[in-house]
């Protein structure tokens, strides 16, 4: 057994939602035998995981209509005489956007280890145009299952040694410790500045790879998550060059995890891809500063919100031609990525476009999600705030907050004679009482003495602040409960 | 740059596979400028993947229609009520199907890490079904993004250490030692005897793991593929009881590659799981031999053929449940499997039960499907047996020949010369003259000195026999360009 494996730590789907599935397994249980379950609310609410569709997020229709034409070669075939001559829902853009996918073959066929080319040539289009410029050379997209796939084939090109570290900021999504400790490489933690709206400093940065350098470590890689996950800060245009320069200077491959580019509510941020910045960067130096980049995008946030779909895609930037070829054969040895997830893709990044027939009810349909997205971000961190021990700041993007709690001391010596974090403690008292599901923040990293969890804005509206009743209620009554 | 990566081999997607997408370039941008192209074939013939709906195996209606409703909930809702009513081909089975999945929640959503709980029971039905007995707990089930995902994550789990090795077959699927390299770990090769069929013998399984052991190496698993890839054979009850108690004896974790358990040809041969042998092995010796078991299943193969769909199934069996728990973590880090390969595993296991209205033509193509096959599988061996120097085992099962070829001592040299395999230099030759895509049997692995390649059986019936006129006729040419 892989010793690395054991020491993995995972949290978003961690101790909390795995007891969380025991309690759903237990009130079915009850159910299922006509009796009363013993849990103080009626069903679990999922705050643990960005999964929009289980709570409540309805899909886009285009998307949906596209990716079933594609799959039904005889529904193709017939919808447009029968289907779209009897007034279905059915438009001629569907129709003809699905042939488009159907000549490039079969979805049931395996496609090139790089995915569709006709897909990545949208992709292309779409991250020129979001950029302004520069050329995108299909040769450099990656369609994935999921951006997780992509970041774990790019770590396991990566990390070869144990002296082989990565820059990861603190708090982080999970999936980046996860790697570095599978692949036995070193985690050199870079703390986001709470205070400064999770913001990041050079001095930080420098602080950080001066230490890890100091224990003999070899820093390889430096990862930003912008939008921020779990902490939702959208970074600014400065922040973004000092680290493209910091990473220029460093010879430190960047890594920019951009899942949540579409999801960025508070007026005035506004998102910047990383590959913007650092052709500014390459542009105004005259090649001088110089970025080696990867940078990753999905079907599974924005407003599409299609996690089972399992799509998205990687785009190399002044990426060696050997490490290339590299990750070329790694993607091979598991043939390629799902179809359904490309085609996914593609409809992502190229959308109705106005004037064609499925624009109206597409925008329509965006736009809702994106306004009731964007009133849960600020209801959240609006409630969270009145609560005493409670502060968190502007959910700016993404779908979390990551609030701030303070714990008394009693709660936190409680937690210890348990052998609990004191934050996993609190986190799975708050399941027990209200079956809100969240994950701890020692699951992202904090700084010492500091606790946290992550929330998601993405059930109901409704729900959502019945929760925050809920929330209230048991954190005062935690409080309360380990008083001096 | 993890140099494990750059020492790891892939060749159902190497040298010739990449050569041939060279040529399809050059073909294409030939025709778009309104040029004559430099080959003497008008189209490639791709031989070298087990990817059927790539050369011309249309999809099965049922799979396709149930997974179109699925995905287009405006559909699925007007389904039964116009859509049949006009006598269109939705049966009323596929519409009661999609909402059987629907009802489990949207695709659009990330399911429990292991998959859905309702297409795991349908797995456990089908594999109880098909081995009489014993029952199959869904815990035990993981879906997996294709068969190849779940071999990943078990092998991640197994090597940890330069000394853990694995038994595999040679010839074998180089996915197993391109695992080997990439994670660091041992390949112990044992070899299937091409004059007995690509049989297998206790003694030479004694002989691998003595010589391993002998080196310090620590054997940990042994791989079986049944029916063989690239060899195509179907393994008796006898030899699956010698390998289990090989494993129960040696303490070697079995792991039994099935993905072409649908596709056995020859009359005689029938596939017998690992699974029936190795519960069977346990009854009769009362618990003295136990063998602990990980089995594969993909929606590739078999008559369905959906590669693009990246589907399948592992099944544990006797695994620790602390193995089971770090698993479980891993394929977690990725969240879930894609719903869509999810829904096509469910229908592999669970197609139309004789009575139901997609019973009849589900039947139909699926025999017309497994004629060919059949039919093929027997031209293609025969045809190549005809050949002078070319001598071939019939291919009993999978969808592969793999032929072995003699070489001119002046060919062997002339390869020598140039650095290439000699397996290597006669199949680009073929690929050259002739437009076939084939992989050399150097990236399966073959005694020293004999040399070999695989060749799929899948193109279209008329095709396939002018395919083989052509490698004749190549064969020949080579053969006589290096006469003594």
């Amino acid at each position: 057994m892989n010793p690395r494996l054991k020491d993995m730590e995972y949290a978003v789907r961690g101790e909390v939602p795995i007891r969380a599935e025991e309690i759903a397994a237990e009130m079915e249980a009850c159910a299922a035998s006509g009796q009363d379950h013993p849990f103080n609310f009626s069903s679990l609410l999922r705050c643990n995981i960005g999964n929009p569709q289980s709570v409540g997020q309805p899909p886009i229709t285009y998307y949906r209509q596209v990716l079933s034409l594609v799959d039904s070669p005889s529904l193709l075939q017939k919808s447009s005489s029968w289907m779209f001559r009897r007034g279905t829902q059915i438009p001629s853009d569907v129709i003809e956007r699905a042939r488009s996918f159907s000549s490039s073959g079969s979805t049931g066929a395996y496609s090139h280890s790089q995915g569709l080319a006709s897909v990545r040539r949208d992709v292309c289009d779409f991250i020129e145009a979001r950029d302004g410029g520069p050329e995108c050379d299909i040769s450099n997209i990656f369609l994935l299952n999921g951006a997780s796939a992509g970041i774990t084939s790019v770590f396991t090109a990566l990390l070869a040694n144990p002296k082989d570290a990565v820059m990861v900021p603190v708090p982080q999504y999970p999936i980046y410790s996860a790697l570095i400790t599978l692949l036995g490489g070193k985690m050199i933690p870079y703390y986001l500045d709470e205070e400064n709206d999770w913001g990041l400093s050079v001095e930080e940065l420098q602080r950080a790879i001066g230490e890890a350098r100091k224990k003999g470590q070899r820093p390889r890689a430096l990862v930003m998550i912008n939008p921020g996950n779990p902490t939702g800060q959208v970074l600014s245009e400065e922040t973004l060059r000092m680290v493209a320069r910091f990473c220029a200077k460093e010879k430190l491959l960047f890594l920019a995890d951009e899942v949540y580019q579409e999801n960025v509510y508070l007026p005035g941020s506004r998102f910047v891809s990383a590959r913007k910045i650092a052709h500014e960067l390459e542009q105004t130096s005259a090649g001088a500063e110089r970025v080696e980049l990867v940078s990753f995008h999905s079907t599974s946030k924005g407003l599409i919100g299609e996690c089972g779909r399992r799509g998205g895609y990687m785009e190399f930037w002044n990426i060696d031609p050997q490490v290339h070829a590299q990750l070329y054969k790694l993607q091979s040895s598991q043939l390629c990525p799902n179809l359904d997830g490309q085609v996914m893709t593609g409809l992502m990044v190229r959308p109705p476009k106005p004037g064609e027939p499925s624009y109206r009810l597409f925008e329509e349909e965006s736009s809702r999600i994106f306004g009731s997205l964007q009133r849960k971000a600020a209801a959240l961190t609006a409630r969270l705030n009145e609560v005493d021990g409670v502060t968190c700041n502007a959910a700016a993007g993404a779908m979390y907050a990551f609030p701030r709690i303070e714990l008394p001391r009693k709660a936190i010596e409680d937690a210890e004679a348990k052998g609990l974090a004191p934050d996993l403690m609190y986190c799975l008292s708050l399941l027990e009482a209200t079956g809100i599901v969240t994950v701890p923040g020692t699951g992202f990293g904090q700084r010492p003495g500091q606790w946290h969890f992550r929330i998601t804005f993405l059930p109901e509206e409704k729900e959502l602040a019945r929760a925050l009743d809920a929330f209230r209620d048991h954190h005062e009554a935690f409080v309360a409960r380990y008083a001096d």
